[in-house]
């Protein structure tokens, strides 16, 4: 199978990641689709053993390589625009969440994807992968809290060095679409459920000087089936914390509470208090590849894509507005 | 100094914990306020060596003793009502928060408030006390975190046995003021600002057969200064943990985040990441009666206990009607 990976802004490393897992597929074109200097990717393809072609124009990467898949990583802004000429040629599409920056382009997107057929698209919900979260979900879905009443989530970020491009909303999008996204995902698949409303509130005051970028945000979603959730998010994680990122979620049921801190898990319920041992399961990017092929269904399709795309732009407008947003049925 | 107490069906440990340290105060007269059986506070009462009359009519009881303190923990609903009546007698009211259940009653006692003139009344806001929330309130106030920006908070209860007046709105008032009062009381302290909008859900359903009674609720706010708070509460601990309730209180700012949990504070800036020694301050109702005697100043005022009251009664409003409430300036 042919790749070709458009962009380095965000996470691409997990393609990189994946293809040491999958040996049948080949790099055959590379390009970052702005002006961004694509040479970091190149030397990491070439690395692995894949010798890329170079592109300026990515349409016309996808036209010359016709590849099976696509990694969109370029500028946030211009995912969707990506994601659309990459359906109207009937390639895969692994897209870096969230896959647009305006219900608007989301739209598009979702026109592109319904004039396909067999075509797989998914956005980069790694996290969704860590083996601390996939292991507190599959106790969750095995009934380890009963029937799940509430998820409170946690996205703290060192800020660290940021690029230009986070300090304007046109080209960063907004801390609830960046951070946030992973904090709306967790509260989406653990609940199992389609977003009802959502209220949030963001802060881009004292944020050392970034523009229009927020160093923190808030907000609470009631999910269709009725589990309440919230999440806090935040870039105000000191330079001495012990990781970048200090990611919570918690799942409080009828029968317990499931609680994913500091990268294990603890689980309370009536057989006790104790941690759980934390389990990999499987490798996002190989995952995707193996839905592509068939061997597999993955963690995350097309739909659920749109879906958290439109909880971080309805997220983000009740932040700007400080109005409840409702999702249409 | 004479006291009074009506009622035992919150927190009135409180009073009888800091007789211990108030060999001044001489408990003159009990009641119920209710048909509740007052006999468990007599007996604690004369554990303590004191011997107080007993009365069914608590109005009675304040005009005979003319007490200079009273204790108020009747039933939820007539707090208000005997905070006038102790009012209207110029008597200093400690009262179970929240003081009201409803706006109109919260504006009854004001009113009364505001026609004595030396009264002090509080509300019993004893996690202000408890020596992890204290000592993290002092470094906040130290600037250990820089400008603080945003508060979480947790409330996790077991639910264990309830008393019938928890399954009914009038009797219970609501688990945002019962259980989330103490939240919200951590965001206006830790925050050092009035409320300027609160949104929250709640949610009775799957209750344990307990009527009204919320088991979850979410509430969000925004202070006047600018800070976002949220709170998470729940009924959902389950019988196995270690503790009655998992107390959370975590702030952000621009320089560090602190963090209460577990009984414990961990503090990080850019001094490092390490946890902070927890030092008891001073117990909540010597705090009140050295106020009342002028020896010092309480952690809590009329002012505050007013203000918390409204945010609780707003934050059930909110959660009712699906709204954003505001507050007046």
């Amino acid at each position: 199978m042919k790749l070709c990976m458009i962009g380095l802004r965000g996470h691409h490393g997990y393609v990189l990641d994946g293809l040491k897992l999958l040996p049948e597929i080949k790099v055959t074109g590379i390009g970052s689709g702005c002006e961004d200097d694509i040479s970091p990717l190149k030397a990491k393809c070439e690395a692995l053993g894949h010798n890329p072609k170079t592109f300026t124009d990515y349409r016309q990467m996808l036209d010359d390589e016709k590849p099976d898949i696509v990694c969109v990583d370029g500028p946030f802004e211009l995912h969707a625009e990506m994601c659309v000429e990459a359906l109207h040629r009937n390639i895969n599409v692994f897209c870096e969440k969230p896959i647009s920056l305006t219900i608007t382009d989301l739209e598009r997107v979702r026109k592109a994807f319904n004039s396909t057929s067999t075509v797989h698209l998914a956005s980069m919900v790694g996290l969704r992968y860590a083996p601390a979260f996939m292991t507190a979900w599959k106790e969750v879905k095995n009934g380890a809290v009963g029937k799940v009443k509430m998820i409170t989530t946690q996205k703290s970020y060192k800020l660290g060095k940021r690029s230009e491009f986070f300090k304007k909303r046109s080209t960063y999008g907004g801390t609830i679409p960046w951070v946030g996204s992973h904090s709306l995902d967790w509260i989406y698949w653990f609940s199992g459920s389609k977003f009802k409303s959502v209220y949030a509130s963001h802060d881009s005051s004292d944020n050392f000087d970034l523009g229009d970028l927020e160093i923190t945000s808030l907000y609470q979603a009631v999910m269709e089936n009725g589990v309440l959730a919230s999440g806090n998010i935040d870039y105000l994680r000191p330079a001495s914390a012990p990781a970048h990122g200090d990611d919570r979620v918690r799942v409080a049921g009828t029968e317990g509470v499931i609680e994913v801190m500091g990268g294990k898990v603890n689980l309370m319920n009536a057989s006790g208090n104790r941690e759980i041992e934390c389990k990999p399961d499987r490798q996002i990017f190989a995952d995707f590849v193996h839905h592509v092929q068939g061997k597999s269904i993955s963690l995350v399709d097309a739909e659920q894509t749109f879906d958290l795309t439109e909880a971080c732009l309805l997220a983000r407008e009740s932040a700007d507005s400080g109005k409840v947003m409702f999702f249409k049925k």
